[in-house]
């Protein structure tokens, strides 16, 4: 939601993401806790964190930058939050004013805070795969960032292609190397579908191994740092495309359609879904 | 164009085509050869042939559906000519009131036809992964087609994928299931991004060895008789995908933008190509 203009109230994300939560989704991730000067769609985070049922089985996340941010989630009784840094420098630099190696020592003290508080962390790693201001990053530069990860005990990571310039063969080929390299780590994998190539890319990781996934309901998404990022790929293209091949998923392809359809309702725009548009392929056999 | 409401003029269409053949486009469909009130806007197809420049290595091809078609090819010195018959039964009766395999034996007087005067004939398998009355289409079926096509001697197929209904690893596995079964034949695939699997079912054809593929500048395209099918997957997507992933085309990228732009231009809408929205991977690099 950071992306839009409008505001959400407080009820309706509690309807949306507990909606989410009943369709399967595996982990939500229910907001920020950053400054909300930079992000005000998110200033409310706390309280919508307060007011959700939980369901079993469910992880419930949030987005911190810092230690501060790990305090609010454990004030609302998220115990999970995920720390973000940028692969590349000037990215990094563009959007928190700090390098990556800057910005993982600030994490030194979310580790000590989350340990001590029960909080388990899991770390993204964002322009993974390219930087709208320094082209493709080199996997050795990924690798020095899941280093510092790792040396703070986070053991689930993401790679993040922000701005939709990964590609499959790249996805592949990071992928078998990072596994390689950290064996221990939980993998997830975020797409954007800027160029067409969200869904390939979910297949050369699927390929490579890679279980775990981010989505949005409806393709929100996108970055305010990033010039010319657009939305996550849809949870229901996703969906879809993995039922269609016989990959369990957990989620309810209806339901999360349904959310979709109504958060693009919320959000009186037409988004990057496909299923939305076209239907299921099952939908359109009218005989 | 054959699903655009606005007509092109002759020069328009032959200075598209010319440009395709300079841009590195190893086939150019320039139209087809089908009865006029069916499709108008291909009634000007004999005219085209006759004045495009011709460029050596460039093989231009048109879609016939019966001898008299390919009297009209030979006639205009277009010497590949390319059958269609529907994988599936109901598609088939929909589009040209006759079963596929009506449909086969009227094309026996093609293969003689065309033997006779030189023109090489290849054989698009349409709804060949799915269809919107009969749902998925077994390999089985998509078998008996393709043998019927080779005791006719058609030696080179394309597997359509109509309304955009295959998945990944469908593809895969008709692909391989196709190669084993007919190891002569020289296949082409041909996929739709209805639902947003457009280049993750190139990626899976690829894998199973399949090194053809058709798109259309712009993402222009459809089936008129195929309910909700949308374009095919855009020429400028599917080669930024190959080029960034290293994969050699023999087309010039930025050419086949240019023409994606004037396609669009033309037709006074936005299609399904994500390249023209975005930029290249390396365009979006700022600094």
């Amino acid at each position: 939601m950071q992306n839009e203009k409008m505001m959400l109230e407080i009820q309706q994300k509690v309807e949306l993401i507990e909606r989410a939560a009943q369709a399967g989704t595996g982990i939500v991730e229910i907001g920020s806790f950053v400054h909300p000067k930079a992000v005000p769609q998110m200033a409310d985070t706390d309280e919508v964190a307060r007011r959700i049922k939980r369901y079993p089985g469910v992880e419930y996340r949030v987005l911190v930058v810092n230690k501060k941010g790990l305090e609010r989630a454990g004030a609302a009784g998220i115990m999970k939050a995920k720390l973000t840094v940028s692969a590349s420098n000037s990215h990094s630099l563009s959007n928190l004013k700090r390098t990556p190696e800057e910005v993982i020592k600030g994490f030194g003290e979310c580790a000590d805070y989350a340990v001590a508080h029960g909080i388990e962390l899991s770390g993204a790693i964002s322009t993974a795969f390219g930087c709208p201001f320094e082209g493709m990053v080199p996997l050795e530069q990924v690798m020095k960032v899941v280093s510092c990860f790792r040396e703070m005990g986070v053991k689930e990571l993401s790679l993040s292609d922000t701005t939709g310039m990964a590609n499959p063969r790249q996805v592949y080929d990071y992928c078998l190397g990072v596994r390689e390299q950290f064996p221990d780590v939980t993998w997830n994998l975020h797409f954007h579908n800027t160029r067409g190539m969200g869904l390939a890319n979910v297949l050369a990781g699927m390929m490579a191994g890679i279980k775990r996934y981010d989505a949005s309901f409806a393709g929100l998404g996108g970055c305010p740092y990033a010039p010319g990022a657009t939305g996550n790929i849809a949870t229901e293209d996703l969906v879809h495309m993995c039922h269609e091949m016989g990959i369990e998923t957990g989620c309810d392809l209806d339901q999360s359609i349904a959310i979709g359809r109504d958060v693009q309702k919320l959000i009186g725009d037409d988004r990057g879904s496909f299923i939305l548009k076209a239907g299921k392929c099952s939908d359109v056999v009218c005989s």
